[in-house]
């Protein structure tokens, strides 16, 4: 199969070269090669379609890969071997690893990382049988896209397109970015060294992550968000939590606080102006608000599609977008815009464009944060149960009751489950502290299964585990009612 | 109710203590403070019961965390952390954190995780309302102990008695431990320092736990085995890829191998001889081989109980022994021999005293053994399954394809998941990487409520988590059908 394709396509793109222009065929044109597109790729392949993926040579992976989460992610790890955050409640607060560190200590890792998961990117769509079009995809019409290469162009055509073509940091007119001390969230790499104070705007997800991030460094850190809460989908407790932790290591908070200009001062540093009339001023600045989706670089009126705001599209439960041959996928739709819920989008799609079967429950998606310490949660919070009248009880298990969490030393996490006090059924598990997002699955597997807290107090769990976190919240739990 | 028996207790005792010598009178009178021990009587108070533990007071906590799992553990955090062993993919073979470790760096670390873990039980069965008596208990009769503390003596009865007194490493006579050279497992901290080359007689999962830890640390380790098999209840390719991992750290395996003679050589360096005619010559020696049930120190005559080989006690399904008031629960009664189950076991021993409703399904225990890297599994084998002559199909994930796993740099890691092929249900999941002991909950949880590959199929999972091993052989293993 695979063969055949890459047969087919190497004549085809032959003849594309030769300046007959004719149309490449396939059945399903991806646009972007990042969570959405490759999991959407790899199913219409997996289901016997001829597939082409497009995306800019130095993007293949997405943002996922470059300057998102993989490059944050790996940052993260670097941040707390470095630093020896892990190991200060055992050495002191004032242990490191190495002292000093620069930008390039830390982004010799986050390369290597980027080069190895780009190759496994490029493995599984060769893998997979799928042509891999290194370019801009522009729309001719909603079937037909034209790729501009590096060397040259090619016409593609599909009954149906994917476009998960993914989003980019805003860059307001009125913000002097200057990509050293102005910077957006993607641009962290480029700065000349670590400063000593940053003022990150935006306390979303990205915000938060580098606040915490940088902060463990010892950066002093001001976040400034013009709401008043934090991120409102999460259980309060945790954030407020994660306040605390963010808090106890320097992190200076600036909620309901708008900015109204961001400029230099006389002696080279950056200075927000707020609009109760505060000036922060800071080494530099990392601006995190808001992202806007690539569609613009898609030539999209030729499709007949027009985009919402900041270029995000709009699709129905099937992935469809208004013209009924396009489908989108991935951050361009919006909210969550994690890579973990692209991909089932991506995947989804192409199961509704060939018509296979395709279920996924939106209740029982996981969200992993990354911030130090890491939070991740599944099912209901607390303000959703109560909004809709739904009775609850919480079992709560401390990380430092675990054996686990004395042995790595974090003293900081903690287990909430929230459950029916009838049914005693699992409506929701809330984890802040090492390990979160992994062992958040573990009570996601229970709430799927409808399982109720019987489950956690009749099962052995490894010792020593953070997992065990469940056996002591189940019983906690339980010894309420 | 826990100043009620706080203050019963203490007259009792000052009764005691006045040389009356009548019997404080228990519900139960638990011998050990170990997991089983410690749950057992948790579990009895919870029910109402009136509870003793008793433990010689430089062991509350038991070998679990004095000498056991918790230290072990704990030096094993501390060896990943000081040689840099997880960071080496990214900064090469010879990057160490701290150069020249010294057994003082490592004992540290695991000094202050034992005294804050040995607070938390102490505090614990305080909070439940249990009497810790500080001492080593001897029977009188099978409802009578006489326990003798560092200062006085108490006599208690109790109607029912639970053994959760543990085991300690074997010490055959003829070897010649002298706790510097030669050591018990138990042992570690006393050498002088951290030795080059290490023999390692006994492959269990004390011996390779030790033994992966100290390759990891430069030791040339030579492990001895008798059998020609390593953990035969693990997966056979699990175990292979250990072995594999291990001998490319350096380690050196002499299987189906029996030592005739430990002795010293005239230089002072230990032989082990064996009965090949090898001759392995070393600086130091770990025996981890069998361990005695601390049985020999009960009197157990008075009770009427006769321990079996090793001073094992047998007990039925209900963990009661051949003397029907008397129960027992953890390593006394053999294997798994772990925490994790011991926990179990003390508190369904305690359930099945009190008559209170209890249910452990033993096909559903997960293992977890702290080699580097770790091993984890529950459900079937490979090898129960084909004896069993249910036929299999196999799911499996490479690490090296997961995101996470290049973050932190763990290219050595695997999942797999054994699934009937007509039922697609999960019959078994084996893990070998990090956090394999946290995430193979989530396969138990899965294999508990019976679900499918397609639970794995449909399911997001946080993105980049080791827990997306299970996507991906979930995928690989349906991709097979």
């Amino acid at each position: 199969m695979q063969g055949i394709v890459a047969v087919w396509t190497d004549s085809a793109l032959e003849t594309n070269r030769r300046g007959m222009m004719h149309p490449i065929r396939y059945d399903l044109i991806v646009i972007g090669s990042g969570p959405a597109g490759q999991k959407g790729a790899i199913a219409a392949s997996k289901l016997g379609k001829r597939v082409a993926i497009v995306d800019r040579n130095e993007m293949v992976g997405g943002v996922c890969i470059h300057g998102g989460t993989v490059p944050s992610k790996t940052l993260r790890e670097a941040i707390l071997h470095l630093t020896g955050f892990r190991h200060r409640s055992f050495y002191g607060n004032d242990y490191v690893v190495k002292d000093r560190i620069s930008i390039r200590d830390l982004a010799a890792r986050v390369t290597q990382v980027v080069e190895r998961e780009t190759g496994v990117v490029r493995d599984q769509l060769r893998r997979n049988g799928i042509d891999l079009m290194s370019g801009v995809a522009q729309f001719l019409d909603a079937n037909t896209l034209e790729v501009q290469g590096p060397i040259d162009a090619h016409i593609l055509q599909a009954d149906h397109i994917l476009i998960a073509c993914g989003t980019r940091p805003s860059h307001p007119a009125d913000i002097p970015f200057d990509g050293k001390k102005i910077i957006a969230s993607d641009q962290f790499f480029q700065m000349d060294e670590i400063p000593r104070e940053l003022i990150i705007v935006g306390g979303g997800v990205i915000g938060l992550e580098y606040a915490s991030m940088l902060v463990a460094m010892g950066v002093e850190v001001t976040l400034i968000e013009q709401r008043n809460e934090l991120l409102d989908f999460v259980d309060a407790e945790i954030v407020e939590a994660l306040r605390y932790h963010m808090r106890r290591q320097g992190a200076i908070f600036r909620l309901g606080e708008k900015v109204t200009a961001i400029q230099m001062d006389e002696r080279g540093r950056v200075v927000a102006n707020l609009e109760s009339g505060k000036h922060i001023h800071a080494q530099c600045l990392m601006y995190a608000v808001g992202r806007q989706a690539n569609t613009d670089l898609l030539n999209l009126q030729a499709s007949g599609l027009v985009p919402g705001p900041r270029g995000k599209l709009e699709v129905n439960e099937k992935f469809q977008t208004a013209v009924p041959n396009i489908y989108a996928a991935g951050d361009v739709i919006g909210f969550p815009s994690l890579a973990s819920t692209s991909m089932e989008q991506g995947r989804l799609a192409s199961c509704q464009i060939f018509g296979a079967p395709a279920e996924m429950s939106a209740a029982l998606l996981p969200y992993g944060i990354y911030t130090i310490p890491e939070i991740s949660m599944v099912g209901k919070t607390e303000k959703t149960l109560t909004d809709s009248m739904i009775p609850f009880e919480v079992g709560i298990s401390k990380y430092e009751e675990l054996a686990k969490a004395q042995i790595v030393g974090d003293h900081t996490g903690m287990l909430k489950i929230l459950f029916h006090p009838d049914t005693r059924k699992v409506l929701g598990v809330h984890v802040i502290g090492e390990s979160a997002a992994e062992i958040v699955h573990i009570g996601q597997a229970v709430l799927t299964f409808g399982g109720t807290m019987d489950y956690f107090r009749d099962t052995v769990f490894n010792y020593p585990t953070f997992a065990e976190a469940y056996k002591v919240a189940g019983l906690d739990g339980l010894n309420k009612l």
